[in-house]
């Protein structure tokens, strides 16, 4: 199974509106809601890729409850997910129903004590040994070390389990020291870790601090691969509107897939930036459109070398 | 006691932002929950004012719980909620730390069977004989007949109870021709109901379609009475900055209060606009700061006769 590690795990409610409009009220047309945090999202695109997935992370209080009964509704996903004191947070996606822009509101998470963040590094350990890989994916929760993921860097390594981290700041910085196999920022994340603005240098500085590949999402760019193998950038056919939410993800859950099915990089990442574009028309976010995923992953052009970057 | 009734409760959110702005990510600083609709903020302000409340009306779901978890933490008031099979909605407050401004998000109501609506009918007038008041508050759910407001009238009336009605739209045409004591629009509720946008014109057109006494309530510009006993227009000393959410449900407890202690008119109409100018610097929505409130009562102008309208 595909381990997928989420540490700040929140209710992900979407909201249509006709036309967001601050300082307004606006009675919501569409409301949905669904178990969200990067690494929950990652977990539900790769059960729906076909792959066993054991999701683990904190869950707490009722919006926790609502979080878990949506996992166990997602076949092929395991709950691995422990009870914390805190409440899990809430994000609220408003989509402008007449352009599809998403405005993005996102709760802080709870409080973790020094026991839950013990009893998930125990977990960890357990889950590792039946691991074909790792995914740790978005921010820490208040009271969780800023050493965490590079804490659960070593021990993927020491276990000789892939790891992939998808996180920012002090968390990242730490983690990249850490030798994750694959990092997966986005333009301003990778631009934080190393001070480079260009992606190319950014990509090779953070190889130097540690990353084994570095693939980093550039929005409707697609994504750039700097990796031991080899270069490359791979694009959408065309930009497409909608809520972005859960699009990195979804690269990050097919590039997962593919390193678990022992694909090329070029293959990865078409499929990766193809599961990416598909979720942005897709009404939920989190979710992707599967037709549109056949469909991009012929049109994504994969280009070799530096020079084309 | 003095009854509500909120058939369109909800769990009120306010969020803390530092400014919003559509189309972005905003990290919430702060989170608070209450209950919400305006007839359950219109029993909080009662029982803050040390009034015996009930509030009936319905309650469902985790929100619903939420909900109800919310009013046994409040002295004096008894929730006398219906559970229903649909999930009571939540409202989003996003208020902007720079300027106070607050944007508002409604999710709708659930779906209402008919033998729910029977049960509350039933609870309504079982609630009626030990009533010295009732405030019909807030929007219908979807499956409420749109003359619910209109029967709920005609039994407090048949039953001597005098009934304050709070709502817009046809339920508002309906349920003013079944002759309510008060009703308490705002200045566009008003507009839409008589056509007119002169709030005096339209005050004294209301009255002609059926209620016994109007109070507008028209923002910074405070309320404005027309009754049989005279006309009048209550006006807070100063324009206050902040979440005016809960100020005309704060304005109906004031005036609701000042009935049942059989104040006179200028009395109650400088206790609702001292209240309702008190619950906007709160910094949840539908609070009301109690020392903001015994200054501003004594700020308030009272102006008598038409002409000072």
């Amino acid at each position: 199974m595909i381990l997928t590690v989420t540490l700040n795990a929140a209710l992900d409610i979407t909201y249509r509106v006709p036309s967001l409009r601050p300082h307004a009220t606006h009675r919501v047309t569409e409301v949905a809601e669904r178990p969200g945090g990067k690494g929950l999202n990652v977990a539900r695109v790769l059960a729906a890729l076909g792959h066993e997935v054991t999701a683990t992370g904190f869950a707490g209080g009722v919006t926790g409850r609502c979080l878990r009964e949506g996992l166990a509704a997602t076949p092929g996903l395991v709950d691995a997910l422990l009870p914390v004191e805190g409440v899990t947070r809430r994000t609220i996606a408003v989509v402008d129903a007449a352009s599809g822009d998403t405005t993005q509101l996102n709760e802080p998470g709870p409080e973790i004590s020094p026991a839950e963040w013990a009893a998930l590094r125990s977990a960890y350990d357990d889950l590792l040994p039946t691991a074909s890989a790792v995914a740790l994916c978005g921010s820490l929760p208040p009271g969780v070390p800023v050493g965490a993921y590079a804490d659960l860097v070593r021990a993927a390594r020491a276990s000789n389990v892939p790891v992939l981290l998808d996180t920012s700041g002090e968390p990242l910085r730490r983690a990249v020291a850490a030798r994750p196999d694959i990092v997966k920022p986005n333009a301003e994340e990778l631009a934080e870790l190393t001070g480079f603005h260009e992606p190319l240098r950014a990509a090779r500085d953070a190889r130097r601090r540690g990353a084994r590949a570095v693939v980093a999402s550039l929005g409707a760019q697609g994504l750039l691969a700097v990796t031991p193998e080899g270069h490359w950038r791979a694009a959408p056919p065309a930009r497409l509107r909608g809520n972005p939410t859960g699009a990195g993800d979804a690269a990050v859950a097919g590039l997962l897939s593919g390193l678990v099915e022992r694909l090329p990089w070029p293959d990865r990442l078409a499929r990766a930036a193809a599961l990416s574009a598909a979720t942005v028309p897709a009404p939920v976010a989190g979710e992707f459109d599967r037709d549109g995923y056949e469909e991009l992953l012929g049109g994504v052009a994969v280009t070799d070398g530096v020079g084309a970057v």
